[in-house]
């Protein structure tokens, strides 16, 4: 781990920092080190580490929890170089797009391809991040809605840290099998009118998971429309499952 | 309104009354009589207003909120005499379905003229229950699932006063219509492997309500097996919204 940067502001301390490739943020309380829930945020597609979105969730998370959080870059995006192979790709699903075939499925596969990638690099960053004597190695959990969720699926599948994940705006096209092998709780955010991902594909993608317990939160709107009490009620469901 | 009982116990006071031919219990803290938020409570099929799911929500409401509940029995049910057509229409529908008539739309017929009973009891119980000083004209919400849905939602279409509905486990056979005319709040309970409410029903009833805002949570599991921690939102649901 190379420590880029380390401040404290509002009781809350952020250090930067890089992972063999993967560049990542990581907030804890101010305070005594000691060992405490961690929960990794995956960003969105053309988002970062520190978009508005994931800054709101890992403040909330920090102050109302305690607990650490960590948001890794993912390829392509953030402090991260282009992927001129992911940019092919994109240019190339919009030519078959416009030639009929079906968005979703072109979507699932990139995320695939991508998370490839980010599955092992974030199990590298957990293993840095779980080392620091203000993290330690305590319950990890995932919060991660569209591309987040498209990479969530196969990290939580593969990853047996993590005890509890926020999932959501995604389909079951490409990772219905991956779905299958999660068993640990899952609290899964669907958008009644998402214009992105069909709400049948969200249904069976919620219907795939594993897991005992799992709850499905369906809401009207599109993709961006997320009711902020939804952030409020996964706060409480990681609390539940990792406090 | 004729009462036919007050107790108060553990910081809760109960009275038991009959408003026309309706018995029904109105809990509501102890203390000084202030106007507060009022929830009516419908209860399940072949149970009553003082049935141990009831109890306990009101006990919870009265107590973590500060609402006044009340509960109704529903003709047939509780102290209410039995009902011969009722009864006849039972074991009607029963032959219909050995006959191979759809049970989801013979129950969406029979709660469709129960109804028709209980829509003008219960706007008469909440005139009479807000006349009480301890109650006072506060907004209002409703609770119930199940037959308490079947109920409820021609409940909350035809009562103005109600701002927040909690409703589930039923379907959009008979009262998509009513549901449509549904405009406040509404969150809705769908039990994902429902062995009498079928999991396109379900949906399709939290696709009919009109409401800009409203929820669905749906969880594996029978109709019976609700978890616990929805009971949880739904207080919190309905506190956001009355209180």
């Amino acid at each position: 781990m190379r420590l880029t940067s380390d401040t404290s502001s509002d009781g809350i301390r952020e250090q930067l920092f890089v992972v063999d490739d993967t560049p990542a943020a990581l907030w804890t309380p101010d305070g005594p080190a000691v060992t405490r829930p961690l929960v990794l945020l995956g960003h969105g597609g053309g988002e970062h580490k520190k978009e508005p979105g994931i800054l709101a969730r890992a403040r909330r998370l920090v102050t109302e929890c305690g607990f650490a959080v960590v948001a890794p870059d993912v390829p392509g995006h953030g402090d991260r170089p282009v992927q001129e192979e992911y940019n092919r790709l994109a240019i190339a699903n919009q030519e078959r797009i416009a030639a009929g075939a079906e968005p979703g499925l072109l979507l699932a596969e990139f995320h695939a391809l991508v998370a490839r990638r980010t599955v092992p690099e974030w199990q590298a960053v957990l293993d840095a991040v779980q080392r620091l004597d203000h993290v330690g190695a305590g319950p990890v959990g995932y919060w991660g809605v569209s591309l987040g969720c498209g990479l969530g699926v196969p990290f939580v599948a593969a990853e047996p840290r993590v005890r509890a994940a926020v999932l959501g705006l995604g389909g079951a096209l490409a990772s219905a099998a991956e779905a299958a092998r999660i068993t640990v709780p899952v609290e899964f955010l669907l958008q009644w009118d998402d214009e992105r991902v069909p709400r049948e594909a969200g249904l069976a993608l919620f219907e795939a998971f594993g897991s005992a317990e799992k709850t499905l939160h369906a809401n009207p709107g599109g993709h961006g429309d997320l009711p902020a009490f939804e952030l409020d009620s996964t706060l409480r469901f990681l609390a539940r499952h990792l406090g």
